[in-house]
């Protein structure tokens, strides 16, 4: 089969390898039906996430069509179509029985794309797979349902629930890209009052006011100011980190009020300034995630009933064979106006 | 009446000044009977709050009989035996509403001995009489009584409350003074396996033993080390820090484990680095908080049940008078040995 | 002044009585600009309240103009424009200082039109009036406030955060007369996929529609049956109860799946049976409770920011003096068509 | 092998059958080394769980040995000394994904000695191996571990957790067999203030002080004017129904304060009254719930660190072979002062 191989920071080849199999009786087999890029794919070309070796099919989020099953696998038999996710998941470990299967001890985790092989490929094994696949109903596109593979609920899990919208809040999101509008987008299942989004970006405020924020601001353009005003002077009640810089996390710590919450979804590669001479006596709880997937289910019944239109997020669509363009596209959003690239099968 | 008179930084004295009265419906007037020095004292004569003005009153810690009280005032009576705790509340404001007493907005919050007069004096007048005092049973005594102001409610909800200490955890508490040793006392609360005390002088260690913890370590003998091997490799269920030093901080999030909570106690003058680029995919938990005193009655019904051996604290005791002399003594922990001072009328 | 005295059961009377004055240093007095009618009144003429002793002024809901406050409120003035709650608070007892105001032991609770003189009348006394009022923004109508008074809270804290409805949850709602229509309307703020209402009366279902409710069921329609089918025969997550009958109730415990929460908030004459022999392996939560007030002013905030419309449940208006003839229409919904009456000064 | 067979109603034989092999790649065997018999198992025998059939063999707490495993199982293997669990879980299904095992959908929940073949026998089949055994460590002796099975985490999970237990907390227990007294001693871990036991018998009410109960009361002694004495008159923060009678339940909705909690463990055959006429005003919660064990491990090293002393309700010891005879004394317990009877092989 083809598939986008890793070769090392900055390359990346759509090839030929051989096809994958069963290895483990809770392994299946699936036909990639359509797949999607994520920010991370770019860190790993970038050469930030060292454990992605060379030769490492990439990809975390796709739908397809199950070809085999191991004889472990209890839910899934040959011909389903399912969500293969970013999280698979051993069920066994400490953390599973807590539904916490992003820090799976037994194998799971982030796992697909990153320490096996993923899912921008024609066929992929995937490992644990009844907790690791959501069966689609026939009403579901490809298209919607492949943005429940990551981005959802990780927008959901570690910035919405981790940061407890509650109706009535003030919530502000710093970073209006993919993931900061999925979470614009699960925040307003809450019913917050207001919905801040900050970003450098005019274009990106335009799409978030399109998400559901009420409230826009550029990065320059005073945020600190304008959720002040907003709030009697005492600052919002959620903000959610989804960018990944020092400078982001600082802003969502100026920006939260005495006794609300910062939720960290960005993915970071340096230290940031914590203001603890400001912050010790503000009870401010500050959380930070990987996404569990165990709101995966809930989502996918929402976006069934046509609560969640995910579809919105898709900007371009290409055929498989054309990902290494697909990459570019993603890769200059500026230029590009991408959110998220789907790829099917021609 | 003679009062402990702030004049500056480093400058204190204890001199007659006029007896306070009754100056708001709310208001109560306490003789105080029993009165402990902070902390925060010290910072304050360290300069480094500078809210406090020359002329002011210190001291927030006091058991005292009220001596007159307010027409606005429900529940006292003059010749009440009543605990004047650090916090006081208007009860009124959206903060009070939530029980969140230290944020209060309408005049609370920490104000006795910083913003208006406080305890460290023969009288006193308490504001919001009903809320930041609590009628005292006669079988406690004035000595177990005044840590229940602020050191036990403070490391109670700050540390092991914010922390979410649950029986079978392993509980960190870096830093063994006076606040970490009632972290300590009250984290037993909850039953954790494993209390770990972490500090720079063995003396404190000895009495983090003495106060219930299992595991003591030097700060420089490889605390991470002890953490991990007592934990399979993965770190604490919830680290408390009781120091309030960068230093102390970035040990607390070095030690927790996935999942885990760090419930920041201690008061910071200088930011901390935030190592988001590990943090940011561990699902870590930071909180701050100033003391709402929320748990205060809980507490005081602890200690009259003999829950929580509180006087075991009190390392030295004076008469009012010589206060210049028991600050001088709380001051130097390393040579003297001091946990808490107690100060009485003769 | 003139005020509807209840005479004992079945007896009320629209007639002139000395008008109110400040009695306490915590008391305002208001001028009444409008008020509403709630089940409970009906409930008080029916007998069915014993401690509402002849010669007592009615009602619990209104909206008013502060034309004297005592000394020791810190929040109102005269002229100020409030929402007179049908809860008031001492703010200092034990239940008090955990938000739980309707439990409170200080004077407090459900006082108005019940222990004391309420707010049928054109004035009327508030006593603990900072933590019984909040102020009204200009843009807020009268008839859209009052609904605040009591059936909005109510229906949200006692039905829908008691039952955690969260968001892809199947909630069904027992009875859609105003308590049921407002659980609905708060319901939906936390974006459940399915609302159920069920009721006797096919002109109520209807409503309930108009209010959100997905799905309505006539209650010898098969309910239990209509809510299997919606969740693969596990039943629903949250049942909200809002009649009062052992029937309902009953109905209530057998639609709730496995692990989900009955939440009662009608009014209760009679005891119910607790099937307890399928129940006891079925972990289900079943909460009971009086309003508090504690969302009040979030639930004000949304309706100023136009997240609740409340104002599509008052179907008929009257001039206060003609609130004898208003029980008459709000007392025959059946034949009247009445969900809430409200009635204005001319 | 020899195993304890039942054969309808009232009737059970110590007899050969064949020995038990891995059916599903997910199964294990054990050697049975140490079981427990459970007030369910004489239910059974009552007739009151008609699922159980003759022919089925009876119990489902155990320790023992692996003997063989299937290919789908992840953490045993042969020779490992585990703790066979009275839950066991497919890991996979809604309930499972939220640590709710008890209500499997996927084949678990409580089948051992109900719908399949349990554990008094010499082998038994552990389906769902992975998520049904607990490895013990050396140190902890089989008849410690084997009160994991099943009374421990169900007097925690569904009596102390599910009340909420909180420190300074007035618990009542009511019934002091053996769930009973291991409520209170898992409510100890949570540090109430009192503890009281109520029962009809004072023998029980002797273990119950054991256990660590400060107050005991028979139940015709009025318990609700001890219960009321004791708390100022408002009534116990919890409330654990340990029996499963009508009447005992009853009691416990009448001993809870406003806002407390009735946490059911009991196992009911017939209704209860809910006097709604009463608690509809009182915020009161009630609870039921089967036992999903996922306390299990925490509990596990709870009883290794020596915080559970769960050996002390073991009052009878039998070998496998006499198992007739144990239940005789099981059964009899107001005669033979039986709490837990433990079989051991030879």
């Amino acid at each position: 089969m083809k598939a986008l191989v890793y070769g090392g920071p900055g390359q990346k080849t759509w090839t030929e390898i051989p096809d994958p199999t069963i290895n483990h009786p809770r392994d299946a087999v699936i036909r990639v039906d359509a797949v999607t890029i994520c920010g991370t794919d770019l860190h790993i070309l970038g050469g930030d996430v060292p454990e992605v070796q060379a030769g490492r099919v990439l990809g975390h989020e796709a739908v397809g069509t199950v070809t085999a099953v191991g004889d472990g696998v209890a839910n899934l038999k040959v011909g389903d179509r399912v969500l293969a996710s970013c999280i698979s998941a051993c069920g066994v470990c400490r953390y599973c029985r807590e539904g916490v299967y992003g820090q799976c001890l037994g194998g799971g985790g982030w796992i697909l794309g990153h320490t096996v092989d993923g899912v921008q490929a024609e066929y992929a094994r995937i490992p644990f797979a009844d907790l690791s696949t959501y069966r689609l109903p026939e009403s579901v596109t490809d298209e919607s349902a492949v943005l429940l593979a990551d981005i959802l609920p990780t927008s959901y899990e570690v910035g919405v629930l981790a940061g407890q919208v509650r109706p009535g809040d003030t919530v502000v999101v710093v970073g209006a890209g993919p993931i900061g509008l999925a979470a614009i987008l699960t925040a307003k299942l809450y019913s917050p009052t207001h919905v801040v989004a900050v970003d450098m970006a005019q274009r990106r405020l335009d799409a978030a006011k399109q998400f559901g924020a009420d409230v826009t601001v550029l990065a320059d353009g005073n945020p600190e100011g304008v959720v002040r005003e907003l709030t009697d002077g005492l600052g919002a009640d959620v903000v959610i980190e989804a960018v990944g810089t020092p400078a982001t996390f600082e802003l969502c710590a100026a920006l939260v009020r005495p006794g609300g919450r910062v939720a960290n979804i960005g993915v970071h590669g340096k230290p940031a300034t914590l203001h603890l001479e400001q912050l010790w006596i503000r009870d401010v709880t500050i959380t930070t995630g990987l996404v569990d997937t165990r709101t995966t289910p809930k989502l996918l019944d929402m976006l069934v009933a046509g609560q969640l239109d995910t579809a919105q997020m898709v900007t371009h669509r290409f055929t498989l064979d054309r990902i290494v363009e697909a990459y570019d596209v993603f890769a200059r959003p500026a230029e590009t106006g991408a959110l998220k690239v789907v790829l099917t099968r021609g």
